[in-house]
């Protein structure tokens, strides 16, 4: 069944219900094959209630719902969207047998299993509002011929943005001072004595991926001394423009930083790779920002690193798993600076995933090509960041 | 009186005892000198308690003491230090009859008014450890004849970093974030509604001076409108390599701007400049960034303007007065990132302004000239940007 689905998958997604050669042929054809096939598409959002009316550009919520649904039903498709996601009584369970297209997103992620793939008949294409798709099987998702594409690009600012608030916060010790502030308090000696200027610190990229060169391109007027870990080395002219060094060894990298970013997807390779050895390999009191996926660290190690000092301040937005729970041990660890996951989620950044996810669509039913970069599961191949 | 000691005033800080023409002369003959004469100095710093054993070096607290005990005793001088700095019981109160030099910092002001120099009948010199120095009533100072310098340049990298911090943490909605992690929640949307990306958005410094060029160049890679408002246009060369554009007209840069740092000192021209109406002029949600000084802003306009949204959002470290008191209204505002005065006083930032005032002391005990830049009174004449 897999493989038939996978067969159906491919004609239908990437090589349209005509021959390839007419993907760039006349609007009408397209329409008449978008508007011949009903396809049911579920979305599973974060749920903004009293916030959604406050912002008419808050597209990425429950109710902002991509800002799409007037356009897919026009076409003759279903839209459902939910955020009740978790379990076999949720509303998305309900859709599973039926639904064709899956949206989700990192923010609010619906953890796409193996059972669920094997439970959804009908599923195509499984789209990420976002980066990142680990929530999904990749494998499963694999072998039972869906397409999985993200909006590569869509949000690879924002996040780089935040990680380098996040690097100030912790190297400045800004939440200390804060605290003083609404407990009433002045204290500068508490805050100032461990309070760094970023200039003329090491700061190393696990993963020089697009965030990771935007983070440091950006990180470029601080003089800092930069250093990156990758499979590969950067385009020598970018390594040029940023100045950061190539450290082929992980080790050797986080040896000499004072600051480490995460940069880098979750896969079976970095699945628990920040674990109390490797804590144990960087510099005392690094000061550490993760907002790639909390999975990516063993949670645990974290906490006593912090508790420690081994660890001297951690600050990032991903968490294992979303929603953290109340008892979640990172919300109580000392000198984190923690968020829910919200980085690549601005408006900005919602704006410009909407218009991908849209773009999608339409050449889904279209039978066109996605952007390449967007494919994460194509034809029963992982993208090679997931390999 | 005062024109007495202003004479002998200059003649010890500037032309020292020997002819002006032996400046440069053998420092056997400074040694002479310095040692001839013993100096009181005086210290005003904030206090570390238990802080002050965590960090070797902590120098800008009262016990680190700028790290220059030893070697000022080790001149003959004496050398007294106090976070006690406020009315006539105070420990700096004492000092006041024959102290030769006062060094104070921005971040524990002592405020050195008309009356305390007035009392000070050997008073030569007041060096500010780090920058700003409207503290102290600049223009009895200069009648009196007392010379004023700062350690210009200590600490504008400090302040630079975290303007863009605090920039960051607004326009991306940090705290709300921060908040639901420590409470225990979990509410993306509550965040996301009004968190963005700085890219595409419109910054301007009110000032551009040592901190705003930094602060330009800092934000450059994250692709913004930059603008500046100061007295002169920048060096052409500057403005090309920031791309920040000069606003002539205040108002009209204001007008234009989503996030505005403030970047000015604090003289009688801009005491009270960003009132009820000048802030009426801004962009409604506007993000204001001030580390410059307090009282630049009117205190309960900007209370007012949080609390209706005409303000977005506020975060700066600077407060008047001085520690902030416990019912000091910015604590309470909506939608603020205050902390205490800290921007300027990292530890690096400490390294920089102790080696500064060590150096000026120098100069003062060999009667050599300070570098140009740190003359805020010089020979009864007030710095340009106190004018």
């Amino acid at each position: 069944m897999a493989m038939k689905r996978a067969a159906t998958s491919a004609i239908r997604a990437f090589s349209s219900s005509s021959p390839s050669s007419s993907v760039n042929s006349g609007s009408s054809t397209r329409l008449l094959h978008a508007s011949a096939e009903s396809k049911k598409i579920v979305g599973v959002f974060y749920k903004a209630n009293e916030y959604a009316s406050l912002n008419p550009n808050f597209v990425g919520s429950l109710e902002g719902a991509l800002g799409i649904r007037d356009w897919l039903e026009s076409q003759g498709h279903q839209y459902i969207v939910t955020d009740d996601k978790e379990g076999l009584d949720s509303e998305l369970e309900k859709h599973i047998p039926d639904l064709h297209v899956l949206i989700t997103t990192p923010f609010h992620p619906a953890y796409v299993t193996a059972e669920r793939i094997k439970r959804a008949k009908n599923l195509q294409l499984l789209l990420t509002a976002g980066i990142g798709s680990d929530h999904i099987d990749l494998k499963a998702a694999a072998a039972a011929g869906l397409t999985v594409a993200e909006v590569t690009g869509s949000n690879v600012v924002s996040v780089a943005e935040d990680e380098l608030m996040r690097i100030l916060i912790l190297v400045r010790n800004f939440l200390p001072g804060y605290h003083q502030v609404i407990n009433g308090e002045w204290n500068v000696a508490a805050i100032a004595y461990r309070a760094y200027d970023l200039e003329g610190k090491t700061v190393g990229t696990v993963g020089a991926g697009r965030i990771g060169k935007l983070l440091l391109q950006r990180l470029k007027p601080f003089n800092c001394n930069l250093l990156y870990h990758d499979r590969l080395k950067m385009d020598p002219e970018l390594e040029k423009q940023t100045g950061a060094k190539f450290e082929e060894d992980l080790d050797s990298l986080l040896s000499k930083c004072d600051v480490v970013v995460i940069n880098t997807p979750l896969t079976e390779k970095t699945r628990g790779m920040f674990d109390k050895e490797r804590i144990a390999k960087m510099k005392k009191g690094v000061l550490i920002v993760n907002n790639a996926r909390g999975a990516i660290m063993d949670t645990q190690a974290v906490v006593d690193a912090c508790s420690s000092g081994q660890i001297g301040g951690y600050s990032g937005d991903v968490w294992n798993p979303q929603p953290a729970p109340k008892d979640h041990p990172w919300r109580y660890m000392p000198n984190h600076a923690m968020t829910p996951h919200i980085s690549g989620t601005t408006i900005d950044g919602q704006l410009r995933y909407a218009a991908g996810v849209k773009d999608m669509l339409d050449r889904y039913f279209k039978g066109e090509e996605f952007p390449p970069q967007n494919y994460i599961v194509k034809e029963g191949k992982l993208a090679s960041q997931y390999l």
